[in-house]
């Protein structure tokens, strides 16, 4: 019932996080982007019971985010691959790993994005791809967009009023 | 136990998982960044039965992403503000929102975000700051830091002989 109500949200956030469902299914494709395909694999890694992570995968595989395709037909066994939609969470994934190496890591960085070619370390941020700038509150906000509903302009009105309100001296 | 697994694990993102719980504390966040502080505001947008919010939102306050401050004496009222570690969280959900607007939502976008000044829709894209140039595959990957142990490192040698072996005419 909750799951159903997500994607009936008129938010592409509540959209998203249908389909990556819960945290199992975010580190399962942490470890997909790690080249892990196999079911052994990924439950090896991730210390998990096999009906949850059967689960999972199998979520993962109705959102489109991996596709299951057998690796042997005798005995047939099948390996979970990342689809462009699931290749396309990466922004997400590694700004979760910025969040957490920001906050989280006080023994340090266990794992860091790295330049393929010269090793050196990037430090990740999102910006706006055509100015360049940093996507950051005040200089950025969200606004309703064409396809909003009355719902989503009221919410929307809401938070530049609140904005305007904070913003006073 | 679950829960307590993620923050053991040698791992951000599992770490940050572990703060932002699952979707309810995410869209919750979300409502946050618009302005919602006060209990009954968070369960009208959510639709959310009150235990889990109160569940949810003490999650937050625990985990150090939200402030918990009276607003009220008589009666005692509260409302929940983001602190910097909570404000620091929305570069993931504006990549979730990405995500989200370039795959889900074919009425088109409701939310979008916008420069503040001139409302002109930016186009969000996770690069690296110092160079500006576009964090995604094969020009970036990730590595063992610093503080890897031999678990992360053997996790990481096997991505890259994975990414190789891709690489491979």
């Amino acid at each position: 019932m909750q799951h159903k109500s997500l994607g009936e949200m008129q938010c592409a956030i509540a959209r998203s996080l249908e389909r990556v469902g819960e945290w199992w299914s975010i580190l399962i494709l942490r470890d997909a982007f790690q080249g892990l395909t196999r079911f052994g694999q990924f439950q090896e890694s991730l210390d998990i019971a096999p009906n949850m992570l059967t689960r999972r995968l199998n979520g993962l595989v109705g959102a489109g985010l991996l596709e299951r395709r057998p690796y042997s037909l005798r005995p047939l066994r099948h390996e979970y691959v990342l689809t462009a939609l699931g290749r396309d969470f990466r922004p997400v994934l590694w700004s979760l790993l910025a969040w957490g190496n920001k906050h989280f890591m006080p023994e340090g960085h266990t794992v860091q994005i790295v330049d393929a070619e010269t090793g050196a370390i990037a430090d990740p941020v999102l910006v706006d791809r055509r100015s360049g700038r940093v996507l950051l509150s005040p200089d950025f906000e969200s606004a309703a967009g064409p396809a909003a509903n009355e719902r989503v302009r009221k919410r929307q009105a809401f938070a530049r009023a609140h904005r305007e309100n904070e913003a006073k001296p």
